[in-house]
């Protein structure tokens, strides 16, 4: 398999998936530390990050490759991402110089972009993120999108692999609290990678906060082509009876998209959706805790959770810097 | 030749310029990505940037070296410049000990620090920067100080040697709108280097935008060296007549230097100084147009010239890299 | 010596900090450039940094290793430090998930996290840094702590031994001004570091700013095995007879610690403590002035000083390069 962008997981087959893995795998045993000797990824943050920062900057060194850091806002002026535009605002630079500049100084580039959290469908399409793709003629890496978040759900597949899930054990993606509105990207990817894998899949989340039925119908065709299976539900006791994963997540309420104040006042009242280990009640044993960080702890999940035995929290952000590493193989290798 | 500091094109005749971009054009095409391995160049950053960030990192790493940059007052403290002051403020240290403390780490220093925009007799004499680069007794880079940018004078050199504008060619500078008053680095380098290239050079700029005596002064001697030549004017139509290149470039009034009211009252009514498509009325059929970067869509430049044939604004910024990688060589190699 | 932790020069003999000074020295004449090719530093700054920032960089990558940099707070949220707190803050994540996700990806892991500056026995315990510590599985170094500072204490040590300073020979650790208070960490490392190289010590400190009581019996101890001595006074001058060396450090108010306001009543009146060329009187006529700067000219320590002979502030920043070298050598190698 060749590949000359990582954009989105759903542009793979279950196939593929695992060719990736099992190059990550093979990475981890036969260490190639001159693959991508004289080879630079360039990285470009619109928003925060901690692991990905970190995992992409040291999979390229072990990889024998180079990396820069942009951060527009931070050292760079402010990225316009609107087309048509008249700039007399606060930035200073368009992406249509910005990123086919930096795209010229490297050999594939990676970029960061959230969702603006106001168009309910423009995030859903991913428009934004997609017209900044678009400007890139190297090898392209999505690092978090408005509705993708395509690292996180390889290593999250490659952490279900490596606990040894079976495909058609009953994976819970459950909404849990945080003090205000997040992007909807990892529950979407986390969504259809479970979906893909193969996983009975049940979605428990509050009134209000269901996840778009674009996000949840592409869910439901990787299904099909997998044989699992994908539904919803308001009950998160009820979804986590024989549950054998918890993925558990934050994301902004859907019914009123963009609009804080009525997300703050739906959300207030839900405390009892955090995961603490009353939640595992009805759930398989050694059902799993999956979250792909950062966590609140006490507010999304409570501490005794993630310091506990369930939690694979920590394995799953190591992950990120293993697939990433076959990813960034498979692109500039 | 060889070469200790990078600090002004000014100190090189055309023949040593035209030497640099000739080392830029073979390490092109026979790539030395050892020929910098162990050496180290610090990057410090005293205002912002994009392209010069990424492309001293990216040409380092592909000639086999290393950078780190420090940017005072983003995870370090800001850096004091005045001498005999009692250091009682906001900066915590002063640069006489901070960069021959980052010199003595490296074996190149590059700095960024640009014009204070209040003393235009201060700036044009680029005194501060002087007494900062007279710190560093390593080899030395000017990443933009407050009356000059070698590394663009020389990446927009070469770049019209690519697009092969002969030496005796048309070049407009011409003054363009911003919501607020800019350095007047890149007009100074760019009008010297055009002048020394030997071109038919015409600045074009409104009343109160004239651009200082001595840069005017250094201009024409060079030109005088060429055969060029250096008029000025309030004319942006009559400069475009035959023009081969226009290079579009943001600055501050002069008039009432570091008066931001005073600026503000003369820059508005000068919107009719975008560059559009008719801008280019009178000049020759395939004129240019050039851009240091970053622009302000349709606040300088008119997007439709942006995306049009016309502009070389991305090829200059490659050349960045490719001239900066030449410059890296012969200081470090 | 192997060597898993760098976290304080206490946990080392004198002979073993020798020992690594002089695998300093051996780096500095027979380069090592791939002694850690391969290895990935991670290294957190929790507070600003110049010298600490710049030479970790320069170290691995002379060493043939690479390194990542986080600043929680600039491009990565902030991390929470405190156990069991609901998280319902500014802070995304929490360090017990943070810190350990960067280790996974790094060979080492690095961590500078000032003092909180409101509780002086936490502070003086070093309680949240050990924490932090606990938290890596990896070779790990303190960039400073609350109370520590080993890199630069080592530092400090070859310094000393560069200039040929005589073990016997008096240190003067002094007090000088400073707009605000700052933490204890280095004036602590240096007066161990002095204690346990066998030095007569003297302390001297305003009414209000004496160093707390484990910080002097800790280099009590330490001088008593190397056959120095640790006193303490008010009278700057009188401790500045026969003088050998003044180590110059600012520091806050430990009697009314973490009061602002008692501090700066306490602290208004002091300037005399300024550190200029008559505070050398009665000391031996080559008196040495050590800073670890980042120094505030003309507060802390007069210009005419910094600027003359007697100061040697670049060799001990320079030699922070030097010494890291040796540790990030034995961590790593």
């Amino acid at each position: 398999m060749s590949l000359t962008r990582f954009m989105d997981l759903a542009d793979f087959s279950r196939e593929e998936v695992e060719d990736l893995i099992a190059l990550s795998n093979h990475l981890q045993t036969h260490p190639e530390p001159q693959a991508l000797a004289g080879k630079i990824l360039g990285l470009v943050f619109l928003n925060p990050s901690l692991r990905t920062l970190a995992s992409f900057q040291a999979g390229m060194a072990r990889l024998g490759g180079n990396s820069f850091v942009i951060t527009p806002g931070q050292g760079t002026w402010g990225l316009e991402t609107r087309l048509g535009v008249r700039m007399d605002g606060s930035a200073a630079e368009h992406v249509r110089e910005g990123l086919p500049v930096l795209a010229s100084f490297c050999d594939a580039l990676a970029i960061r972009a959230f969702a603006d959290g106001k168009n309910l469908a423009a995030d859903v399409a991913d428009s934004t993120f997609k017209a900044m793709a678009d400007l890139i003629d190297k090898p392209f890496i999505n690092m978090e999108s408005a509705i993708n978040h395509p690292c996180q759900a390889l290593a999250d597949w490659k952490t279900l692999n490596d606990l040894e899930i079976a495909p058609r054990a009953k994976f819970v993606l459950s909404w849990v609290p945080h003090p205000r509105a997040l992007p909807l990207a990892v529950p979407a990817a986390a969504l259809h990678m479970a979906a893909l894998r193969g996983h009975e899949v049940v979605v428990a989340r509050p009134d209000g906060f269901a996840l778009p039925e674009e996000v949840m119908a592409r869910a439901r065709a990787a299904a099909a082509q997998s044989g699992g299976s994908v539904t919803e539900t308001d009950d998160q006791q009820a979804a986590m009876q024989g549950a054998h994963v918890l993925y558990a997540k934050e994301w902004g309420c859907t019914r009123h998209y963009g609009d804080a104040a009525a997300d703050a006042a739906l959300r207030a009242g839900l405390e009892h959706w955090q995961v603490n280990n009353d939640t595992f009640q009805g759930a398989v044993a050694d059902c799993r805790l999956m979250h792909c960080l950062p966590v609140r702890r006490n507010v999304a999940v409570h501490e005794a959770v993630l310091d506990g035995p369930r939690s694979v929290v920590l394995k799953e952000a190591h992950n990120r810097l293993v697939v990433q590493m076959a990813v960034l193989h498979r692109l500039l290798a």
